[in-house]
């Protein structure tokens, strides 16, 4: 505990390896090949965890993250992200060595590609199934058409199937919300399966939210997930409906550094650029991470009730405590916040520490080790 | 331009140093020592800039914030952060290397700070002038006087003054509003010089909020001043009242990745991990930046009427455009990105491209020259 100085993300390797057990087992359940995003974790150390469970092929969201993967042995990776056409000779190389797969936002990247890769690369479609993100609505049979026709004319281009991200399912706020956005989305994905399929057919369709992925059970005609902040879950999670707030697998280790009884707060350091500024709303009340105590082990139980972050500044935390919370803490000691938004906290951080071990466990964009 | 292939920070080096010098210029007429606040750009080569200008003292945000700026030949440096006390040896060894000063939030600090520092140390008492954040309400004397018996008990510790970040002007919608605000703020300060600076005087008074010290014209009683954003500024501060738009010296330069003309809207490359989640409300529509054209040197002008960034994601923005905008871009321009809150688009970023140059600007938190 006392060689933590600074905010500090713990990291609870048992609860993420459950958290990874649980979706495996589920889609071995399920007849689903479970393709799991990275981007949450971004560390070569927890991508481990999920070779551990059978794990082959994986999902990223930029090239970087290919490359990185790629490096620590990943040979099966689909790059779920808008081909950036800048980086068309890096998607080569990679394509030269492991088994690439991209999806396809916009009909006019696929002269782009089929001129500018030369190596046998797998396309999905990115069916826009009511994010309103990237992707082409299920309806626009005409313009899906077209995109086949296009890639298909391709010898090196081959078209897998279809992609969707029902990234909506983040505004739903209990588990039968969510359950109604991935049967629609299994439903879009499956009308164009069949209406495709006979001609372009063996089709692939691959769904990938963590809400529909963690509550969904009917999957018919779905082949892959590719879920990806399950892996450490967060009180946006919980809120949604999609996990339990004691499967949250990620806890920033914070210092306080006042205590104010006659407002009910404390500051920590802990703020903007290490939780970052994504909030909840209860009523009018913006909450930007819940209170945690920290064992000796660091690790912690269910959230304190009542002890919520109230706003972050740049380095600041200021955090609504119940009087009796207050009376025990002291100038230096160390809270933990369970995250509104692990991906986008792991992401500032840049850095994990292992409860118990104290180890460091790297992510892509933080130091080398 | 062609370099650029992912998300990149551009900094115009002429915006950048213009806002310095305004900022200087206006603090000698006033009298005011300015003591930049160098938490928004975090970088060796832009503090040389305020060398450049004459500035020899500055404020930070972290014990590591001061190590890094002392380690290039800052000798006097405030940290404008309740003390955390896990760090108490780093700021020993700061002390016994530069003139450091610290702000008191919390009375319970100074005998921890009087056992565990050796060096002498100046201290300024945080007034909280209205935002809600830390330190003391000004009407609360008693407490400040008992906080300044307790720091003048110790001959290491130097009562300096009061210090105060009026963050709620951040609140403000129009230079009007944060003149009131930067009004009452400076009365608060007067009105806690004149009953302490008999017995401890002569005290020091300092304010630092970009909109206030942009915006304020009457400073009388007060000696220093060190906002920190007003380096780059931003939407938010455009919209609070403290700067034009032509005053923003940064963009995020973002790859266009797939347009949708019958939607008005396109995807960059470009989401919450490079412009963070902060935003401003028109209406109901949450806008978290806006949309320039950049020229070949990669600067910008004004940004461009209705294209603004309706959404992010991780990596992704989606940028609602003008019909003409959509009929000119093809997959893989590059479009510029004005954010709405610099610091944390910096502290994302953790890295600049200077606009003709195309140099790298190192960041404290970024990858190591």
């Amino acid at each position: 505990m006392n060689r933590i100085t600074d905010p500090t993300l713990l990291l609870d390797e048992q609860k993420a390896r459950d958290n990874i057990r649980r979706m495996a087992q589920k889609a071995r359940q399920k007849g689903l090949e479970l393709k799991p995003h990275f981007k949450t974790h971004q560390s070569l150390t927890v991508g481990r965890w999920f070779k551990d469970e059978g794990i082959k092929k994986i999902t990223v969201s930029s090239v970087e993250m290919a490359e990185y993967f790629a490096g620590d042995g990943w040979s099966d990776i689909t790059i779920a992200f808008p081909l950036n056409p800048r980086t068309l000779g890096r998607v080569q190389a990679l394509a030269e060595n492991i088994e690439l797969s991209l999806i396809i936002s916009d009909p006019e990247i696929i002269p782009i590609l089929a001129q500018g890769i030369s190596t046998d690369i797998g396309l999905y479609i990115e069916v826009d199934t009511g994010s309103g993100r990237t992707g082409f609505q299920p309806v626009r049979e005409d313009v899906i058409r077209q995109i086949i026709n296009s890639i298909t004319r391709h010898h090196h281009l081959r078209f897998l199937g279809f992609y969707s991200h029902p990234g909506h399912s983040y505004r739903a706020r209990s588990a039968s919300q969510i359950l109604e956005i991935q049967h629609r989305a299994v439903q879009q994905m499956n009308k164009l399966k069949t209406l495709f399929g006979d001609r372009w057919g063996p089709l692939r369709c691959c769904i990938g939210d963590t809400p529909s992925c963690s509550a969904g059970e009917k999957w018919d005609g779905i082949d892959e997930i590719s879920p990806g902040n399950f892996v450490f879950y967060d009180l946006m999670q919980v809120k949604i409906g999609a996990c339990q707030p004691e499967n949250i697998a990620v806890a920033l280790a914070c210092p306080v550094v006042a205590i104010y009884p006659d407002r009910s707060e404390i500051a920590v350091h802990g703020g903007a650029i290490h939780l970052s500024k994504d909030y909840l709303k209860y009523g009018d009340d913006p909450v930007y991470g819940r209170l945690v105590s920290l064992s000796k082990d660091n690790r912690w139980e269910s959230s304190i009730k009542d002890c919520y972050v109230r706003s972050v500044s740049q380095e600041h935390g200021i955090i609504r405590c119940s009087d009796k919370v207050i009376r025990e803490l002291k100038l230096g000691n160390l809270v933990g916040i369970l995250p509104v938004h692990s991906c986008l906290a792991a992401d500032t951080m840049r850095q994990y520490v292992l409860c118990q071990s104290m180890a460091y466990v790297t992510h892509m964009r933080g130091p080398k080790p």
